[in-house]
């Protein structure tokens, strides 16, 4: 893991989020994005060299509104920057991490994501 | 806020949690502290220039036992570091959040902390 590249917090809708975490982080938001293949609309903030970034739902059975209904607005998932990711993917299925994703694929803000976890995922 | 300073996990022990987190994030756990005034004992992991804590409760009415009982194992808060704390507690209560602590106190690390939150705390 190379470093913290930015927190994802789940919310129900970004209209109300937007001014809490622009209070909160006395930073505006500097960047709206919808990314189709995760039925998410996305903000992002900047402190200091790391991102926040808010996830609404775009579809009442996607990840995020099934995760707000099972546990709340809240984070959702913290994201690392790696200099390899097929390598980290391996690695980590090695390891008994369960990946969500069989290969790379394009996140929000032009990333290339993995996401996994260690439990049986809400989606299943 | 300067910059996120670390994010803190409730785990249910920390016996099991580090040899998780230590093959997760690919380095050790580089130190371990009791932190009476919260009733946990926390574990602490270096990734780039921040800091992921593990914190196991040490009460089972603690703040981080009822986290778990309610919400699961998971992320509990983010921490950002920031230039006056006094100054920023002000700023954040003016404009709505909760703060939970009534001044600075001495948290894990040897930070001055003061936890905040928009939602009526779970310990109410």
């Amino acid at each position: 893991m190379q470093k913290l590249e930015h927190i994802g917090i789940a919310v129900k809708n970004l209209s109300d989020s937007i001014p809490v975490f622009e209070q909160l982080l006395n930073t505006g938001c500097y960047k709206e994005e919808e990314v189709d293949s995760e039925s998410v609309r996305t903000a992002f903030f900047a402190v200091g060299d790391h991102k926040v970034e808010l996830l609404e739902s775009t579809d009442p059975d996607g990840v995020i509104a099934r995760f707000i209904a099972k546990k709340g607005e809240g984070i959702h998932h913290i994201a690392f920057a790696v200099s390899n990711l097929e390598e980290e993917m391996k690695r980590l299925a090695e390891a008994g991490f369960i990946l969500l994703d069989e290969k790379p694929r394009r996140g929000a803000d032009n990333k290339l994501v993995c996401f996994y976890t260690r439990r049986t995922p809400i989606r299943c």
